[in-house]
């Protein structure tokens, strides 16, 4: 058994510091790299792949929509043209970074409101994937399940990695509760044995305290949350204790 | 003899438009693609690639100072690091619409106050072509005659094309006159007839009316000055008169 | 019987130009000035306010979303909070060029996507108007027929000018056609005769043809369309023949 | 004996937090609110302006250049007609918060860069006058000793208080060293000392432990270094055992 862990990064700006990344890399396998949209600039760019590649970190694209002030988590309705070329720019910019480091984008996954224009509208899920797959068809994307995104990579031929979250609540058919419906989790312990089940049994307890049926190839953590790097080690220890495998998404699907 | 024809395109921004690309486009062997800083933004790059691609132009990076407000013309003091991180994210950022296009990135030339930095400061120049360099050794730099930029790259075995102006002033030394000191010639057929004597005859007259030599191997004319597309057909006129090719900078160095 | 019309200006950024401020502010008495968040910039503001003030034109804000990349016209689902704040900002960067030079804001008309929010969307239209109210509770707002901007407004005790368009379709209730449905007037004269129909005698053909009541206390006539200039003289003629008073909207409510 | 504590607040930024606003309010008289440009966003500068009012510190704008990814500490080559206009825009977007809350702008000190680049250049300096002036002749206008901001502000009777620093080196003519050529002072009372000193004895030792006649009227804290409000504390401490009444600059000069 095999599961990614993988957490946004390089989400700092200019003299403003957000996350923690060189407290988080040492437990992630993929780090979703910000391409200055909704956060990050050319310099934290260059310093989160070098941190990255430090690690043995794979890297992937975290494009967002170009609102900074709202952190791209406003939707915005934009075209089909629009989102495709935003995503092929913010990639080329980080790809640039990840070359001149001599290690090669392994992923893309949409940030914010992005990601979840992706999850329910097929036109922007199929626009981000038409951008991914003009440049490279062996980009995986990240999507949760049951998501216009990963119905349309399918269609494609675009390798998909089944997302899970280790900090957030999931439904009966293994998608995500974006608006927080149940109860906060706040026990680490209980978040990362819910990440072992996962990966394990293929099963999750709903926010409505339902079993449910889950596939996951990779977990998401966040690094903005207080006690994020509390909860990343006690994942990672459990799934070592579980004799769970941690490694790259690439080797997983 | 061979001379390349270099043009300053794709500087529009989303509901602005700047300069006259599509009647430019024929009579230029080489494109410099604003990459979003200065000018230009996602949607506008992919359609300028594709012009570009169209009509058979090479095609260089054009990247800016992060300040569209000022057009990249105001000088800021950067970082070497800034200034590297500033050519390494645009260029990536247009090198995926190249891609995306199955065409190559032929060049390099900074734009605006980042040109004349790099002309004058020779840690601005630095910068610049590790930047460059780093992804790249083949890509061609512009650069005028005697400027730090140029030593630089000599220094670092990156290929340069030394640069001259259709319709600016040149030094006895055969660099620019930034501030311009002369006479604005306005007669298309003259600055025509300059350019087939820079070519031809490695001459040009000064501002201040002395004779100088001049090694060029591209020539750039303006776009969004009025008259551009007149000038751009006399000079090709006058070119062919004279039995000069007009033909990208890659098969000229 | 008086009319006021209304015109969005000073919405060029930077090097970039859009619109013909100079050719329109003639023919108009009220000038909506973009505030620099989805058009316009510090520079253009003030030139906009100078040049409305030598042409004896009243001062209104025209604030936008974040976006100048897209002009504004993309919806983005803001709080209300953010909202408010952003109309705050843009009124105030406004007035203080209107105060230097003694002049007044007499109206505030928000731009494109946020002007549709605040028609279909009550939170929005609250959130505008507390912000206008806030500051002075004199300053007129802009909205069409059966709008909640103009509803809330009305709660609120904020003076509403009723607004309709020359160059768009309306509905039977004397609102706004957003998506344009009917087939587009070309005809100047029309258009004009239409203007001088709606303030004479409060009827508008809709886009589907039909007679519909209508009250105006202003109409917008869009600067950045073709013709613009013509269809303002015809406006300006045929509002003249027909004996109505064009005059600033504070005159008329 | 009578001085004003000044320090720069609201440089928080969307999702991104900066300085310590809260826990610093409560210790200073005067507080130099970021407008936006190089900091700041219109939401942190109502909660800013609500901040200081309820602490009853006086309010003053804190205009910086277009350069957020900078900080506004980038020295950028502004013609005196932007300079003018950045202030006018963004005096103005704050002081609209400021009359939302029904209090008044005191003073205006630029940021960063900016403020550099009114110390040394009288151009730059008169823009920067011009545009307070403009507006509100009693606007007091921040300054370090024998600087062009200083001597022009005089010559237009704009009101200047003489600014000192707690934190940062002086030079025997009592100005300030911008780029630190001393040691660091890192023991809290030693600072809270030197301020006391300013005000008790119009003396300061310099950078190069030469002893320096100075006035100040104010006295800048800044808020973003590690210790600030441990300094901010100290000092206050220090001012009250000397009996030297702390009160908003507008009471002083």
């Amino acid at each position: 058994m095999k599961i990614d862990l993988n957490c946004d990064m390089g989400e700092s700006f200019g003299s403003y510091t957000l996350g923690n990344d060189e407290e988080m890399m040492p437990y992630i396998t993929s780090a979703n790299i910000a391409c200055g949209f909704h956060a990050g600039d050319p310099h934290v760019m260059r310093q989160t792949v070098e941190l990255a590649k430090k690690h043995g970190v794979e890297i992937g694209a975290h494009p967002g929509l170009p609102d900074l002030l709202g952190f791209g988590r406003r939707k915005m309705m934009c075209t089909e043209n629009e989102v495709k070329d935003f995503i092929t720019y913010q990639m080329g910019a980080l790809r640039e970074f990840v070359q001149a480091n001599h290690v090669a984008l392994q992923h893309c996954k949409p940030h914010g409101a992005f990601y979840m224009q992706a999850m329910e509208d097929k036109k922007v899920a199929r626009a981000i994937l038409e951008a991914i797959h003009d440049i490279d068809k062996e980009t995986i994307v990240f999507a949760v399940n049951n998501s216009e995104m990963m119905e349309e990579a399918r269609k494609m031929g675009i390798p998909v990695a089944r997302e899970g979250y280790a900090d957030r609540e999931h439904t009966e058919d293994g998608s995500l509760v974006l608006v927080r419906k149940g109860e906060t989790i706040e026990n680490y312990e209980e978040m990362a044995q819910r990440v072992v089940r996962m990966v394990r049994d293929k099963q999750v307890i709903t926010f409505d305290n339902k079993d449910a049926s889950i596939e996951v190839d990779t977990v998401c953590i966040h690094a903005d949350t207080p006690g994020a790097t509390t909860l990343a080690k006690a994942i990672v220890d459990a799934l070592e204790q579980a004799k769970i495998e941690l490694t790259p998404v690439k080797k997983i699907i």
